[in-house]
């Protein structure tokens, strides 16, 4: 089922880290590459202009294709986009870098507003920093996805090499090399900051690591927690609302089974036109309640869609009020629309054309090569029982894109469980804690003795 | 001058840290490769049977060429050599991994004794894995020293990473998971220690890295350190034996600037064809004074060549033992034969045709791609003044391998002064301590009061 390689994974694990910094005492003629202001636009290829009002600057920084090799095309030199704020910042002050997930930078920034909230009284600089072959940082251009001869540069290794020069080089450029760097990132980019500080912790102090699945590799954690805990999210909301999505899937699947079904299906589903398949309605579903359990914020925001706050807490609302009688399919329905129609602008929805509004499909390249993350789904969970087989799944890869997996590879260079943790952190009395994160609008939620 | 970017610098600095290993509870279907014995040796092309008495096993391990990217080349296997000793071994017992350098592993392992003395004591099984390009373990087979192409995959991040899968594979395949590993290195395999130390915490609880100058690089040490310190060596046995050098270079030069100088200088050299540069003199003599001092050691020994007990010292008793109005070049030759020639058996020299019975070569490669090693050559050196030119150094890197040397990677990558130890180290009570290693008649010299 294609839901059950589902992309991000939100855990709001939040890493904070301090040690000492790297300082060299002399300076080696510099041939440190110097960044492309965003005024200089022309000499990058559809380079967008800023947003109004984005508190941002844009930048482009000269990138090396690869870091680990020496061949000829290893010396390729892309684009790599940049944001930064320098308002609050004074020479010497700490830099704060957000290690850019698998999405448009913008469009993190946007939705990262516990930086800016923190920045003035740090006097941090903030630097987000785009991964490579996402958004406008784009190797080779318009072809960078056109087979594994290209594709083949993405993963998350040379990404965070990418970050250590560039914050090197930057740092270099502000006359700043004494100023500390703490990288933060969510989901994903999380696991980039905490990996970033156990293998470059001469180049960040600390990681802040929110939401981040560093350890749902290999065996390390049972491959159904993830979707034990979204479904005990629908749960903790209302026990009715969990049983009515658990009994859904079997309903939907009898509906469309039936003469005429699928047009059933989707005029239940106000489909813009007739599904081809019930696969369809079960995947916006499934999306639908995985990523609101994701962005179950306190408060209103817009990361994936506009929602209201808890949404989930929401959802449920929706599927208890419905009069006795309603079919689970149609309760699950009205559900999941909050989530694809909160605004209440959509009149229909197109369920088998699904948009790439933040560009985040190379994800699928990086779940076939390195980032394999078993997940399965329990007889426990609200969604339908789903084993992972790792044969199929290569062979799913190997006809998408022509490669293998490299299933044990991320637990070699990375690691996990508790070393993993114990070399993250410096040397001394630290704290762990949790805080939920969302838009400007933030609420900080420290919970009490998380003393480590 | 040739010799100002001399390959190997040890400095007998040895770290020994210990912290947790990681252990994972489940397994997940292994498609780790398991090694191939030497007795299937037709599989490799030129395998070399080993040696008799030698108290290893060889091994092959099918490696991949490139774990930083996902192109279809970088899938390529290649067999990697190791040895292995497992006769003090028992299941759990603690492995001892020498991870390999620039040249034949069986030679390092022919002349690492240290381990071999302490197996015993810790039951320790011993595995010598050989850096890729080096040995048999060509990934190109004759084909890998041909263009950047192929050696574009030489370099020190891709041997780490070859180590850790190739341990992790090794540990599963012995159903020993839990044994703890830690990693031994000397000279560039000490800096390739320390550094996996550094970047695989989760693989090795420890690493001792002898004579491993991860310092050497940028601004970080001063660049006239090294040949002072060799310089150092040859005043601390006698203040004449450090002048007569010294003052040897400029007389072999205004020897070779008369008429018929060369000549002259061939007879003086006693080589077996006449030299057509005066350079060759100077780099043969430049090598003796170099390398003794690199393998000064208390007990007769034959890593580079066969030598005596404190070789430097034995030079400079033939240097002050002439007779009073000999020549600065002849006493300079006459202690450069003991390099050469203490086993009296060479009639004659080749000083044009060096040979490379160790393999080492690939060396000069990665200097002149990231291992960029500024070395000068101070007025207070028994060498002639010799700066550090980055651009004359670059174009040459490029007119040899078409290749640019990336002089700022190391030390992006791998970080540098006291930031770098703190992360090597464990977080709890560490002692630095100084170990001046040998063949099997090892003899340690712990200085005291040395607790960090």
């Amino acid at each position: 089922m294609a839901s059950s390689s589902s992309p991000s994974v939100l855990l709001f694990l939040l890493l904070f880290t301090i040690a000492a910094t790297a300082k060299t005492s002399e300076s080696l003629s510099t041939v440190f590459p110097r960044a492309i202001p965003g005024s200089a636009l022309k000499q990058v290829p559809n380079a967008k202009k800023p947003e109004p009002k984005f508190p941002f600057k844009t930048q482009y920084f000269p990138q090396l294709l690869d870091h680990f090799t020496f061949t000829p095309k290893s010396s390729t030199i892309f684009y790599q986009k940049y944001l930064i704020n320098a308002q609050y910042w004074s020479h010497g002050a700490p830099i704060f870098v957000y290690t850019g997930n698998e999405g448009d930078i913008n469009w993190f920034a946007s939705n990262t507003g516990f930086l800016l909230d923190i920045a003035p009284s740090f006097r941090a600089m903030l630097v987000f920093i785009e991964h490579r072959f996402y958004g406008e940082s784009m190797p080779f251009g318009k072809e960078s996805y056109k087979s594994p001869e290209t594709l083949g540069f993405l993963n998350s290794q040379q990404a965070l090499a990418d970050f250590a020069v560039l914050i090197r080089s930057l740092k270099q450029n502000l006359s700043s090399e004494g100023s500390p760097v703490v990288v933060f990132g969510g989901s994903y980019g999380g696991m980039l900051a905490a990996w970033f500080r156990l293998k470059y912790p001469h180049v960040a102090i600390g990681a802040l690591a929110s939401s981040a699945p560093i350890l749902q590799f290999d065996d390390i954690t049972p491959w159904s927690s993830f979707y034990d805990a979204v479904s005990q999210d629908f749960k903790d909301a209302s026990l009715n609302c969990y049983e009515v999505i658990k009994g859904s899937w079997a309903e939907l699947e009898a509906m469309s089974a039936k003469e005429g079904g699928l047009a059933e299906v989707s005029r239940t589903f106000r489909t813009c036109k007739d599904i081809k398949s019930v696969y369809s309605a079960q995947d916006w579903l499934w999306s639908a309640f995985v990523y609101t359990a994701m962005v179950n914020y306190p408060t209103k925001a817009n990361f994936m869609m506009p929602l209201p706050a808890y949404p989930v807490e929401e959802m449920c609302k929706i599927i208890d009020r419905f009069p006795h009688g309603a079919t689970n399919v149609s309760r699950a329905f009205a559900a999941a629309s909050l989530y694809y129609n909160y605004s209440g602008t959509e009149k229909c929805f197109d369920l088998e054309n699904a948009t790439d509004a933040h560009g985040l499909h190379g994800w699928d390249w990086q779940a076939c090569t390195e980032m394999v993350m078993p997940l399965t789904c329990s007889n426990e969970s609200m969604f339908p029982p789903s084993p992972f087989e790792y044969k199929e799944f290569s062979d799913q890869c190997m006809r998408k894109y022509g490669v293998m997996p490299r299933p044990h590879w991320i637990t070699t260079e990375f690691g996990g469980s508790v070393s993993l943790l114990s070399s993250i952190f410096p040397p001394f009395q630290m704290r762990l804690f949790f805080i939920r994160e969302n838009s400007s609008k933030i609420r900080y939620n420290f919970p009490k003795n998380k003393n480590l």
